[in-house]
């Protein structure tokens, strides 16, 4: 190779660097999208001021489950990124749930809620935890007895479902949920802002592990607004994973379409705030975003990452974390005489 | 009997409704004061914006219980005027605590703070439920491991102890803990106005609640800034309650105090906001304020009160509502991998 004077090289390689980061951020930008400042539409549960107020509300209120001490906010704490730091969510009577609570924040984006897709949207999902024994242990009939017994909801239940003849109802319980639900978002991670065209948003050690995310096959299950919650896949497409991390009786997708081939198939989870939204996988098993990716790598990949790979890749994934929303901390109605007691069997 | 014309009546009518109105004002202010707007100083932890800030974190935040699930605003519930809607708190494991949840609100004028005083301040009381293995079940300890391997926790300490050199202590936690909770005020309640001078804002019926609440003899344990939290007295002066209101294992302050003349005395607790927040007494036994004030009568005064003048004092005791006060959800530093895990059993 013939020699060159160093200092020739020198306008040459800040070029070369200048190119690959505008090549990074041009591959990034057709994989990924940021997270808009505001709500989308949601065309069949359109958005209103006092909707979402309700919904705020109604997110916040424990009374939504017999023992009254657990709200929505419970498991999907706005204070700590949307979820609960909890293995698997702890509910009704201290039973332990059988898998980790996914944060809400972002999570309109996803093609589908929970892990296994069970409910189409955010409006069907906020329907399961109340009913859920395990989680608020309550019951359609029950909530509507309960929020009608406190009569400061329903001159909101009426703003928010004008001319409804019966407005407070489970039915308009979810929907207000799902339009506050659908104000939680994380615009403006340091990730969002380089595929913003801000090079310099993202230092060199996460420009490497956005590589190594791209280009060692992370991106195909994690990519769009969310960095996943697109599609489904199989937990283990190369290796099983470990048994406690992906326990034998949680099937996944299969418990939801009975087919074979959805057998250990979840939803891509989003990566949005993952730094702030530990521990992992649907087991919460796994505690730090460096076993994470190890062990991402051999079940789905079936690499062995190298160390630096893998600390690249975690430089780049706290990159994901945005600005938290800010909340106020709503004045719940007081209720009345007939609100029915706490249950706490 | 003379007769005197019906129109000749009228002035003198008015002038005595409006002679009774002031005599009325004037009786209640020599016996009670408005909550103020604005936290009183606390002499011994004078507080600074940083230092209540970082208490807001702290009530807010549930790593302080090892199950990461329980906050103080668990069972102090801002949302719910400062208490938790519970006979008696449920806590860790979902075990029962002994005592039903007072209101946080305003509790910093309370002689001293818990049922039986044992606590002198709002500072020695943060450290109790903290560690109460019913309630949040940690310990000095663990709460310190915890806060300092959250990394955002160390510059907010420090911000609110400047110059000391271990910041992050449990004695700081309870400390900041204390200045926010005397920031969670409710002034301008109905009957705050009316002792300021506004005699309308008590309406026919309310006014004669509280002649029946000075007259029949409520207010001696009940008054002050509090409406009551002032003094100790037996719970069943006159006739001893029902076993399920006052349950024969529960002795109250001689529990404190080893006295015996202490059996079954308990702070009377402050009337603020006593109509959202059910259920009453320290049993959690009594769900509607009619109930309360019969018992009330029947144990503490010995008398059977008219169904009138039971009307007339719950009426009077929901004019004792105040502005409830409006926070923004604080949002809590991330933890680290060195954060310890949730512990459920």
């Amino acid at each position: 190779m013939k020699k060159i004077p160093l200092l020739l090289l020198l306008p040459l390689c800040l070029c070369q660097t200048s190119h690959a980061a505008d090549d990074l951020m041009s591959r990034a930008n057709k994989l990924f999208k940021p997270i808009p400042t505001k709500a989308p539409h949601l065309k069949a549960n359109p958005a209103t001021a006092a909707k979402v107020d309700l919904g705020m509300k109604l997110f916040f209120d424990p009374r939504l489950s017999t023992s009254q001490l657990i709200s929505c906010n419970t498991c999907h704490n706005v204070g700590l990124a949307g979820a609960d730091l909890q293995e698997t969510s702890t509910g009704h009577g201290w039973q332990k749930g059988p898998r980790n609570s996914p944060t809400v924040f972002n999570a309109v984006f996803d093609v589908a809620q929970f892990w296994d897709g069970r409910a189409k949207d955010l409006q069907t999902q906020a329907k399961g935890p109340v009913q859920a024994a395990a989680e608020m242990n309550s019951n359609p009939d029950l909530v509507v007895r309960t929020l009608k017994s406190i009569p400061g909801y329903l001159p909101l239940f009426k703003a928010a479902f004008p001319g409804e003849k019966e407005p407070v109802s489970f039915d308009n319980m979810a929907k207000a949920i799902e339009v506050f639900e659908a104000t939680l978002l994380t615009p403006d991670s340091r990730f969002d802002r380089f595929l913003k065209g801000e090079a310099g948003a993202l230092d060199a050690k996460e420009k490497r592990g956005l590589r190594v995310f791209m280009d060692k096959g992370c991106a195909p299950c994690h990519a769009g607004t969310n960095v996943g919650g697109s599609d489904y896949y199989p937990f283990g497409v190369r290796e099983t994973p470990a048994t406690e991390i992906r326990p034998a009786g949680d099937t996944g997708r299969f418990m939801v379409t009975n087919t074979e081939s959805d057998r250990y198939v979840f939803k891509a989870p989003s990566l949005r705030n993952v730094a702030v939204t530990q521990p992992y996988f649907h087991s919460g098993k796994v505690w730090t975003l460096h076993d994470a990716v190890t062990v991402m790598g051999s079940a789905q990949l079936g690499v062995k990452l190298k160390d630096s790979e893998v600390a690249d890749t975690v430089a780049f994934l706290r990159t994901l974390t945005g600005r938290q929303p800010k909340l106020s901390y709503p004045l719940l109605p007081p209720g009345s005489d007939e609100t029915p007691h706490p249950q706490l069997k």
